[in-house]
């Protein structure tokens, strides 16, 4: 049993899904988001951020975290300001000895739909089906940080797979 | 006696610098920077500067914090490193509860030679006098982050007095 933490970072919305890979199925465990006031500080938005991740990483005990590398071409302060809130949340996965892994949107994408041109919807349905969900989370936030937890899933088994092969 | 930290994040050097404003005068109290080896994994990088930052905040307990406020027009990707390095510093402040301030390059030129468009060797040469140093500080990080801490202790002058002016 693996249990994959996927993160979505924001400043004003964090998606985050919880994952088990037991054998090749996939269960989801809990997922929702974690959202802070806009005309609030940002060190109180940051604060938050830090200590609902901590508290949720302390509550489901995942093996390890993913992340999704945002690579967008709105302005740079928007990017400070995802940065940041990432930084706290890899922080808190860091204090607790979780290895961090990133992927690109195109990986997400490869990894849940097995096609890195696929749709943004159409990455939504594979998360709703792969986890036998009657819906799809919503806020989006929330669909991508499962999509991002099943991509490291799916990779994992890879990687495993990989590794049997090359194993002497 | 008001004790200003002031900070120039990034994610191989963070320069600090605390300073002293004791009625008029700029007292250089403890300046430096925190290094992060490359080819670390972000997590340890992020990690080191949030426990080093909260060394520091422990041991010269300032008052209040300025953070150099960067738009830079590199990729995005340095500004997501920069963003979050500034995040878990400013986190370090907030679980403090340490109000945190942010100043453009505009604002620390301004507020530190008195002109938007000072040079950065005027910048460091304006730090060196006022703080009655016999060199520059290196890296440059760390005269940054001491001209910050200067911007702001030069602000919180000016609050004040208009403060007082206002006060009926």
């Amino acid at each position: 049993m693996l249990r994959v933490l996927g993160i979505d970072p924001g400043i004003a919305i964090v998606g985050f899904g919880f994952i088990d890979k037991i054998g090749s199925k996939l269960v989801p465990v809990q997922y929702g988001s974690i959202q802070t006031e806009a005309h609030t500080p940002q060190e109180t938005r940051l604060l938050q951020v830090y200590d609902s991740a901590c508290a949720l990483m302390d509550k489901y005990k995942p093996d390890t975290v993913a992340v999704e590398k945002l690579f967008f071409n709105k302005n740079v302060t928007t990017a400070f300001s995802v940065g940041q809130a990432r930084g706290v949340i890899i922080l808190a996965a860091a204090q607790r000895g979780l290895p961090v892994t990133e992927y690109t949107p195109l990986q997400v994408k490869q990894g849940v739909v097995g096609y890195g041109k696929a749709e943004k919807r159409q990455v939504q349905e594979m998360v709703r089906m792969l986890l036998k969900l009657s819906a799809v989370p919503k806020p989006d936030d929330v669909a991508d940080a499962l999509a991002v937890a099943i991509c490291h899933a799916h990779s994992s088994v890879l990687t495993q797979k990989i590794n049997e092969v090359n194993r002497p």
